[in-house]
């Protein structure tokens, strides 16, 4: 609770001076003015955040969390709960897309448990941090205690300040957990995210039977919990997840600690959301990975003003989407440190 | 003349069968069915396009083509002129955005001259083709004859042919050519992308005069020159540019090698749909990176069913937004080489 509060009160402003220095430079770069788009905004906002006009990056991670849902009870995902815990050992074995992704990105993977029901998982390379297995059924009572939910957050609060005490630059947010896209659309509803039916998809792959199941399921949880929009922790505890918990606690904890932190799809997006509405400083930290099917997700950005790099019809999260804009943001930086400016390379700029 | 026909009748189908067994690979890849979007379908046209179900990569290369513009002379740029000669002057001495992003993507950088106007530019890395000194004004006569258009094709097939020899698998298409916007919009107003109006922008930053002055530029040169929309070389030559043939022998010669070509923005594409015009089997071969802040590049991907995996509102050109794909392309390669299978990792498949 202490942490929690702590972090919440230490996210402060920017610093917009580095930024207005940062696009001082890049206007005289040999470019048309604004023709680098968003490579030129990821700069300005880096150079905000580290609060130097000229933004370096180092260690890149993902930080990747687990957990289950007792909603799933209702029949809302394709896959069976099991594929939770086989999917995190796939992630220990470096056998899924997270991972082969990182390592094309030379990003670290880590790997938490904060809720994952059934056996434990050994590995040395876990964070076993369970607050318990699974959460309850949302369609019966609150998916969580607030107490739950802040523990969750602040295992993602203390996780991300390990990595950047190890040198972590640029923070991703990761997760797995059958059933997380029916907490993830009952969130941004509380939110004022539009109509139930526009903004709930088919996760990984639901039939349109289950898809009408997931509708009435989403709106059974908001009827019997009646979570409190304008309490960003009543929401988050009643409809949703240990990981999505856990993934709002990393991004309070990277935006604390002044690192930019990269979201991924519709999953990742409910804790950025859950965050920004925690603390609305929490949106200059963040930057949007890509637009995933989900179609949620659009409404989620736009409720933010983010503005998603990729457009690859990507619905997998674990965190892929994110860390493949690292590429992205490692250009835009260096863009700035290594392109000549118009001085330099004799070039006239505009008549 | 015989080089371009040759290399026209020398494109062939892609190899299906590979590309159906390259999805089979993918559809048994611990991930829903689908989930990896756009990266799937890309691992599967590198099946299609080397015939291969485990597609690989080798060496990169962009090929920036540049040429000057007679109809400049209308006032249809923010920029003068001699920012042409400037900026290849720019990319030999390694200080432009497409430098930095082809050292950050582990690409070479080809440039060369197809039609610059002034001085002959002395550099030991440029490729010296000049053809004429910019085309003529197409608002007045055809912006070069057939056979001009044809030597600017045929120097992109024989530079192409180079890199492939020497063993790039990945090429990407850039330009540099003060003016350029214009041409490209005039190409895909003959080839039926809408109203004129609709489909110009403002290139490096027109303001509305200029704006309204290049509307009014299109429209005669169609009226002028009543390019035949049937016969793709007829408009390439009376309306395109010197370093559009070039890249659109780029594309031709990429295709008829069966390596995949990326299309970069605006101009860039404009090349692609004549190639595409002059031989639709182009197509498979072709894979798009961004969407430009261009209003007609949305119409002209259409045209040709590609899908943009990038949003960056680029508007550079030099092949920066293609580079900045490679990246990508390269991680839906590695997606297919190093993830587990549901087998492999035990992970449960759907119910």
């Amino acid at each position: 609770m202490e942490l929690y509060r702590k972090t919440l009160a230490g996210i402060g402003e920017v610093d917009y001076k580095a930024g207005e220095a940062a696009q001082l430079r890049i206007d005289n770069l040999t470019k048309p003015l604004g023709a680098l788009g968003v490579l030129e905004k990821i700069g300005v906002q880096l150079a905000c955040i580290q609060g130097n006009p000229m933004p370096t990056l180092g260690k890149k991670v993902v930080m990747t969390m687990a957990g289950d849902h007792g909603v799933v009870d209702e029949g809302v995902s394709a896959y069976p709960q099991e594929v939770t815990p086989q999917m995190v050992m796939n992630f220990l074995n470096q056998g899924a897309a997270i991972n082969v992704l990182s390592n094309h990105a030379g990003a670290k993977v880590v790997v938490t448990d904060v809720g994952i029901v059934g056996e434990p998982i050994i590995h040395p390379e876990l964070n076993m941090c369970k607050v318990r297995p699974g959460t309850r059924n949302m369609a019966k009572e609150a998916a969580m205690t607030e107490d739950e939910a802040i523990e969750a957050m602040e295992i993602g609060i203390r996780l991300v300040n390990k990595e950047i005490d190890e040198g972590a630059t640029l923070v991703a947010t990761g997760e797995m957990g059958i059933g997380n896209t029916t907490p993830s659309s009952a969130i941004l509803a509380c939110f004022g995210g539009g109509d139930i039916a526009a903004i709930t998809g088919r996760g990984t792959g639901l039939d349109d039977r289950g898809l009408g199941i997931k509708h009435q399921v989403i709106k059974q949880a908001l009827h019997i919990n009646q979570p409190d929009a304008g309490n960003p922790l009543d929401v988050l505890s009643k409809v949703g997840g240990l990981e999505i918990a856990a993934l709002t606690g990393v991004i309070l904890g990277a935006a604390a600690r002044r690192t930019p932190v990269v979201l991924d799809g519709f999953i990742s997006t409910a804790a950025g959301l859950t965050a920004y509405k925690m603390n609305p400083l929490v949106r200059q930290y963040m930057l949007a990975s890509h637009l995933s099917q989900e179609p949620g997700h659009r409404a989620m950005l736009d409720m933010m003003d983010l503005q998603p790099m990729l457009t690859l019809d990507l619905r997998l999260g674990e965190g892929t989407g994110a860390v493949l804009a690292f590429n992205l943001i490692e250009a835009a930086v260096k863009i700035m440190h290594e392109m000549a400016t118009f001085a330099e390379a004799g070039v006239s700029n505009r008549e």
